[in-house]
């Protein structure tokens, strides 16, 4: 691997992205990427007593399911890269707890998808793993309970706000294979500028993902149409529209070929979800379930995923801090 | 670099730990290993207004002065791994959101500080960078608030329970330099053997330093006669009690050269500190401070260093759940 420009990573030897595997909530199961998804759930709950056992139960299944697909035993399997979205990230750690394969616990809010990829990806290339495990989940129940008001108080929702996936999404990735393969990575700085409604995570993270994109660009040289697709993590309707407003103001035309999981995801007219999905299962099922396939059909070549997280807490907020954004980029081709 | 054995990485061309720094509070202050750290704080909020904005000061600034005393300018370091104890590790976020420097969010609980120079080491030895920093931090007032109990209430404390260190430790990694070196990294699996007791901490992590300490010995074929010091990071007391009868029963005699970064940083008989120092910052601090010097000097040669951590959080404890350990372990030699 070599580095170029300012902080995006090229692969010599492209690491595979062998399988993928996604499950889902309800709401999910009603949305119009439904037919992708490997299992749609039909309650919160799935047999467990709370939302975050739910949730673990749920990044343990879906792990579980990427490895039988992939045909791998788990005990080739050299790393495993997974966080969520709870509190000390216990949805990945009593989720992954009994899978005995050495673990980093990573952080990016709904970033976390593509993060482990970056980072799984160096350990790929690099000659530290022949396999390696990506996982992420989040939970519309435990979340809105964790970051916002008890479900239980039914508070109303504004426009802005966006629906926490309830899903997860995992990835094995191998030093070789037919691909698609991950060709290069620009992992992300923090950016924030200044945005404090954690009901409007769009508006927060869009400034994180413009500047991550702009410096793909400008590492790579490469132009937006050299992407079949350009795909953000859960920007939503609202973060949506100003990262092509913050991209066309520096000359960049990404209209053509760019959207986001979260305005993907559900029926913004039917599913009452408002500016869209978000969370880090949100990127993680989308890619999982649908792009992988694209790529697989060859019906994508090229797509640059992107995913963005939003890295405050309830505390931070009710200490009137401002929201910072992330976001980290990868590129992958066939 | 190479993969040998199970799950360690040996380096053909080892990392060198470039510089470190580390800031603690009065606690600390007060402790055996005083003299060693950078900076002692006389209170516990710097000047802020909450436990949680200063212990983001306090990363921000251990960080400042790891890159001041390197003398590598800041936009020369090519990605950051940072994480802490704060839910949605909001103390890495917040202290390093004016940094600029690409960065990936770790969470393994008090693990992190060893888990981000075993992420960081791959990609300097990879290729993907040519420094790289990695830091952590905790702090004893907004970590008992979160875990246990709000400290107005003065409650008591038992003789297992441990003392949240409050400080920051950082260094700077890069591809050459004259060492001390990262040759090798063993990075840990969770182990759960079922402790539920929130103030028992060592117990409930001495298990995967067990773990992680026999996958070393065994990847690498080394005895634990090879190093000058093997160092955990805060199983305290008791946790350091168990992991020697625990290696013993194995046959690995840990005895003449083991010890813990909760045992070293307080005194016990002195400073009401129970069962030994614990947090993000024990390991960090204690090994910017004073490990990192005595490598330096060559009084230590060869120490493998090995941060535990408790992968709960208050939910996860109030739902019965047991508590997952976890333990990253990397010889450095100069």
């Amino acid at each position: 691997m070599k580095r170029i420009g300012k902080q995006t990573i090229c692969f010599d030897n492209p690491p595979t992205i062998l399988e993928t595997a996604s499950i889902v909530g309800p709401k999910e199961a009603d949305g119009p990427m439904a037919e992708y998804f490997d299992q749609t759930l039909s309650d919160e709950f799935w047999g467990e007593k709370t939302w975050e056992k739910a949730e673990s139960k749920i990044i343990k299944e879906t792990v579980n399911r990427v490895i039988t697909k992939s045909g791998i035993p788990a005990n080739k399997i050299d790393y495993c890269f997974a966080g969520d979205l709870l509190n000390q990230c216990i949805s990945s750690s009593f989720g992954l707890r009994e899978l005995n394969i050495p673990l980093f616990g990573i952080f990016g809010a709904c970033s976390t998808f593509v993060e482990g990829m970056c980072l799984g990806s160096v350990f790929v290339e690099g000659g530290g793993a022949n396999y390696v495990l990506c996982a992420t989940s989040s939970h519309f129940c435990s979340a809105e309970k964790q970051f916002r008001f008890p479900l239980e108080l039914g508070n109303q929702r504004p426009p802005t706000s966006q629906w926490t996936v309830t899903g997860s999404g995992a990835v094995i990735l191998a030093k070789s294979g037919e691909g698609p393969y991950i060709t290069n990575i620009t992992p992300g700085a923090i950016v924030d500028l200044g945005i404090k409604d954690g009901n409007n995570m769009g508006a927060a993270m869009a400034p994180a993902a413009f500047n991550t994109l702009m410096a793909h660009f400008q590492d790579t040289g490469r132009k937006p149409s050299y992407y079949d697709a350009i795909i953000t993590g859960d920007l939503g309707h609202i973060g949506k529209d100003i990262l092509i407003d913050m991209a066309e103001s520096k000359g960049y035309n990404i209209r053509a070929n760019y959207n986001d999981c979260g305005v993907l995801i559900f029926d913004k007219n039917k599913q009452d979800t408002h500016a869209g999905g978000s969370g880090c299962a949100c990127i993680g099922t989308v890619f999982s379930g649908y792009f992988f396939k694209m790529l697989k059909e060859k019906r994508y070549r090229r797509i640059l995923l992107m995913a963005t997280g939003a890295l405050m807490n309830s505390t931070s907020s009710q200490q009137g801090e401002t929201i910072p954004g992330i976001a980290h980029a990868i590129s992958i081709e066939i």
